[in-house]
């Protein structure tokens, strides 16, 4: 078994297990990956509100994690995942619905106003 | 067309075009990107050596461009590829060939001792 200790942030790529696609990239520390190890749902820690979070726990738009793999320099992990709904805020399939040139190339399957409408309750 | 501009260094997710694997994470500041547009073939920015570089510059394994993704809040790029050869410097196909328990799931197909032996030449 590979024990990952890192400090600090690590980047983490989302990918769908079922369709292949990218979905985002986020960041875990060491409890974070605990805690989708431990629970079987994507975890990670914002570096903008400096805090753990589970994926979809404002949206519902949980991540159900399939497989973890881990890069040669083990400084890098992938989550294969079963996404429920959008993966990005903004209502898109994927964060990644644009090309660098400005192209809509995904679908917009939520409406991130009425997603995100229930917060904290 | 959205025009990206970053200080430092982003994280760039290379997926094969083909077969949509994941093949690796680097990273890439305003110069390599601009490389990478230039040419069709990508570019990154090594934080170890720090220095520019050519996917596949010594071992011949590039990574020709089919598409450039930006994510939602355009801090992070996905690079769509045509790879030539093994994308992982240890021969593997990806450079996420183990799981996080340490079980291999991908294909050493080049032997590394072999590609990198005219390094220089």
């Amino acid at each position: 078994m590979i024990v990952l200790q890192f400090d600090g942030l690590i980047p983490v790529v989302v990918q769908d297990a079922r369709t292949g696609e990218v979905l985002m990239v986020a960041y875990a520390n060491d409890e974070a990956l605990r805690l989708t190890r431990q629970t079987g749902f994507a975890h990670f820690y914002s570096r903008s509100r400096k805090k753990l979070w589970k994926k979809g726990e404002e949206s519902g738009h949980v991540q159900k994690i399939r497989e973890i793999l881990v890069d040669c320099d083990e400084d890098c992990l992938l989550y294969l995942v079963e996404q429920t709904g959008a993966a990005c805020h903004t209502g898109y399939r994927t964060c990644f619905y644009r090309t660098i040139d400005g192209v809509i190339v995904s679908e917009q399957i939520a409406d991130p106003s009425k997603v995100y409408a229930n917060k904290g309750q």
